[in-house]
């Protein structure tokens, strides 16, 4: 698996991950790790490794596009230290564009998305043993549905971005695609984009799958 | 316009109209009417014709089916004697069987549903002036979308109904599909289901048209 | 219509536009704009007029009067770089006079009441492309009455802005006094200040009659 | 003075009267009586004539009509066995035929106010040592008002049956007409209907002078 | 009477005038008031002489002792630029002294006591048109009791007060023991300081005839 | 001691025992006792000899007067199958004298009190191995007070029970006139009736010196 | 697997199952299953697993006892027609005769629990397709603690009946002795009972292994 | 006894001391010295000894390592003047240990607890009368379960220092061990620190024997 003895391992995002994490700082006591993935990934690994005295830190904030990271890296990020750092955001760069279509200020342009995204990851590789990214996602089966047509293009810059930094990578929106062959999405998310129980552990399990984690 | 002088309308369906209207009868002081579509129309009309003193009365419940509308038809329609009764039912009878597949007691088949609806329109006709007809629908624009492809049943239906018994029919699938050439769905409801205002005054502009109200 | 397409609007003034707008700034998702005639204007054109892509901001803020505007004018209205600014100012500027009448501190006069909208309306014309001015009113029929004798005084200052600056100008006053032909004032509202739903729906129509949009 | 050492007094009405007194009996410890006219009438009497023990009971409740006494009667008054009876009633019997003109079921006509009222009283008599009757009232100072117009009439009866029955008359309408030299009604009521503490006091002043308890 | 037309009367003191009232300032719509003998006193007058235009500020807050008026006197009595000052302080000046014995950094001595407030008063009547002093008391008819004696020394201190700088005084601790002749304390507050609504009355009484209302 | 090994002890009282104990029994997890000297008694006696291993429930009721324990006797008490029952009942029977003067329906007077009192009594001894009595209080130490005067009449007929039916009497009036010597009364209670937690402790040493308890 | 295509697998046990499960059937939307390892267990299933639509229930109650599952069975059990029943208890009969031992009427000895369990089991075999039964457990590492000792009687008497009536065994005291050899039982649970996160996701996973689960 | 006439002793510590103090200072009316042990010592001593009119004072904080002792050290103890100082601290220190492993920031080595606690010591008594020392515990009656082995160590240390310094010391863990003979560990506490009402007077009444109140 990825991440051996004592490491701490610190996932940054938005909504999907925050979950009602414990703020400023989500790590601790009183499930200080909210309620999303993140928890599930943590409680699957202290519960089935407890050898290995992981230490795990929820930084996502609601609503946050790859802008709001940058302003809050140094400290949310590097200043705590950690050996690895797991990144899921750009669904609300992406999503701003369609339930806010009259507001451009709130919109993030794809190169905008990318090159703001290439920028934290180098700055991180300096200090960090390795990164996770997972892509966006847009719960739509329709691949010519506007809003998805345009999540795959930054779900693609993810990946594009994880190759040339050879960074482990998590294909969410294939994840999805996968498993709406058996039910409609709206048994996941009513909203396509903040899963229930089932839809968080399905996420858990890819990153789970991705890290090398053998159940 | 098909309403006159001094008569009573009621609404009675779902979610859709409820929107937090007054329990047990949705007519009154304080708001009674809730903040659906239903009040907007009720608003307009008072504003634009206050000449006429028309009565509104929304019976919309949260959640219900075709089913639910059935055990309350006498006390909450026949009993409260109205002029006019406006439908807007089917949208929970056609959801369940996707967000609920493992619960089929929840899902109400399409000749269930049309053979009861029938019924009631049967009844009311008995009783009150006439009834206007709207239908279910899911704010979905890929017509392949399984959901969306039950919902156009069930819509037929209703079609089917409004003219066999000679009933204004308002095709709200229809105006969804016009408003979604200019904006994305997430614009106007996040489960693709209950409109933002925008989208309940699309709907009440829909119905004012469709019973001749002319602005 | 006076609006084209992309434009922004600027609704600002007191209670009567506020009702729960969101604070700083009334814009954006989750009912921003609040409860009042100015959602009812906006979700109006949303629904009819999708293609144009109006952007609607709502500044009304709770017990405002002319000075209150004045200060905080800058930031509120002309650093949001609206299209078009509409004003609904004046009730509380008079109804202080009579509500409170030891405290002449809390009353605004008329002369200064026009001087400072007049030097709002030069300051906002030099960036904006246009203003809409609103009538302040008092929802009393009776014209002897000293409150709706005095209110008629600063409606009748706002003409005279509007027609030195060639602005749309809505009669909101007459408006009420055609309505309550039909209808006590006790119907629309408690206060005969804040209207009930059908009040500012009256309001939004006699507002986008003004300003050409045509159902 | 009226009323005599260890005399129970109830009051028994509507909203102006309940003002969040106790339920199911407004008598006793822990403000039972409520923050309305009553309790100011009560705390006079008791701060003043504190040798004469009297004791008082506030049964009104909110929105209540001349029917809703009428319903509550015995148990509410009768059965209380008090010395007086003082009765506020008949704003609600009008206000309903104003602000729900829709609404026929809920107005109750001048004849059926009087007639109820009337067999009220001739039961309360055979009990009681005697009764106080207060006029109902509308702050409007227009006589021309429609509203006003019709209080004026319910008040008429009420100024009627005292006559008939004997019975102390507070002319609370007049009262009102006598304030409104000095002032303008929004400087006690929001609604015209609920007073403040300062129209509260108005009421009681007027009640305890009818009663003859002289300062 | 003492009060004269449009003149402004501030009254100042602990938690017997507090009793809710608005803060910062107790003046205004919405029972800024509060609801102890000082909102009593002005819903009277306002009620009685409406001709009068005064103007009320109820001062009060909770706990304070005389040192506590000295730290904010200027703010919250001369800077409101009162024509009258009406203070009742000293209960917790005492108070403290019996029920928190082992603090003596709470206990106010009676010289200080004496000293602050002749100090305050010569500063006021610079700037005020007069003042009316008001006993601190205790509700307990037993003169030996330590409290009560002690509490009688420093209102003798406000009698003396009142009467070196020619101020009107009201003797409310005698007005207690009037009361008590005909009903024990526990029917009147709790606690023997705090009064229920007929002691607040009887309080406003009291001050009423020393300043020469006449009913 | 009076308890010996696994016995059950049960307190009946008013608010002075109740300090939200449990409903409708408080024994048990979670606070069940409440906070008043009832719990300081059963907290003192498993801390010193939990070898014991007593049980103890509290049934004291807020405002009860001996005419409520006489209702739920069979319920509340014999039902519990109780060793010992310990009362403190009386305080209400008197207060309400005092408090509410015009309402004689809420006052007990001594002579039913003593015999409902007696009766209780006898049915208990029939079946449980003992009783402790506690003397009703007013924590005036100034005798000639009139409801510190009808209490010790109510004191004096406990003892008289006590000495009749040969059971431990603990004098909890003796009590606070010791206490009174050192401290005011407000410093245990605002109301002199409801003890702080100072109280509260003084009531169980009295009980557990009463019972035999030796530190 | 155990479980095949379309079947419904139904929860029931104690608070451990519960966390806030839907009442009074914890099955559907809105996060109906609550909390704990039974909604870790349902949402790894779902996700995983897809195809199978598998049905869930989760019929936890917290606090309770064999007894208490006893006196539900019929309805909370049998009239679900379960295909699979898993079952946790036990923990509750034991901890109350340790947390609460003055009460025996709180404590279920051996041999009732057993010989009701075992009842339990037999009427469920008749209907549903097979149980899974998991042991009740304490967090206590030190198996000479007499509740640990107490415990593992229980968890004895359900692999027993387990054997017996040859059904998959789920042995959690094994599975908590395990993880303590790297934790402290702090790190779990405050109580050695209620597990964190971490403790769920170790109970979902013992029991999807114990059914065949593979990853 | 250890503390003479009017004499202040201050208590500081972490929750087994706040338990709900006033903050920031725990002394005074209204229950501020919270509901721990603390409040049963000051009861106690001021019911039984209330001529010595002793102040008590409670500083504890939730949570509080002997590091944040030492950052409020001055504030919350020095600056409040105190003849006597009574700490119980330590148990935080080694519990976050146990309960947050990977978190070596949140553990406090013995070393830097004992020579930070000796540092307190000697600057405290070149100003107070006296210290009291209580040692921290686990209610963990396994000697060889390593939280109860460590937090023995940290006891040892407290003892050594009182030794050192010549100051009272408290053996909690000892006065647990002795208690435990003859009940569980969660009859005291859910969680084997946090003692409910009986825990917290056993802890007053090893206190209070040992500064020598005799009964």
């Amino acid at each position: 698996m990825l991440f051996t003895k004592g490491e701490k391992i610190l996932f940054i995002g938005d909504s999907i991950s925050d979950y009602n994490r414990a703020k400023p700082v989500g790590e601790g006591l009183f499930g200080a790790l909210g309620t999303s993935w993140v928890a599930d990934v943590a409680a699957t690994l202290e519960a089935a490794r407890p050898e290995l005295g992981l230490r795990f830190v929820n930084m996502g904030i609601d609503g946050n596009q790859v802008r709001d990271l940058d302003k809050r890296w140094q400290r949310d990020v590097l200043d705590q230290k950690p050996d690895w750092v797991c990144v899921l955001i750009g669904i609300n760069d992406v999503w701003r564009q369609f339930d806010s279509p009259t507001r451009p200020e709130e919109h993030v342009p794809l190169d905008e998305y990318e090159a703001t995204y290439d920028r934290l990851i180098q700055t991180t590789l300096r200090q960090a043993r390795g990164m996770v990214l997972l892509s966006p996602y847009f719960m739509e089966p329709n691949r010519a549905d506007p809003m998805r047509a345009r999540m795959d293009e930054y779900g693609a810059a993810v990946k594009r971005l994880a190759a040339k930094h050879g960074l482990t990578f998590v294909d969410l929106q294939a994840g999805w695609d996968w498993l709406f062959q058996y039910m409609h999405p709206c048994n996941i998310a009513w909203d396509r984009i903040h899963p229930n129980h089932t839809g968080h552990m399905h996420i858990a399990r890819q990153f789970l799958a991705a890290v090398g984690f053998e159940g």
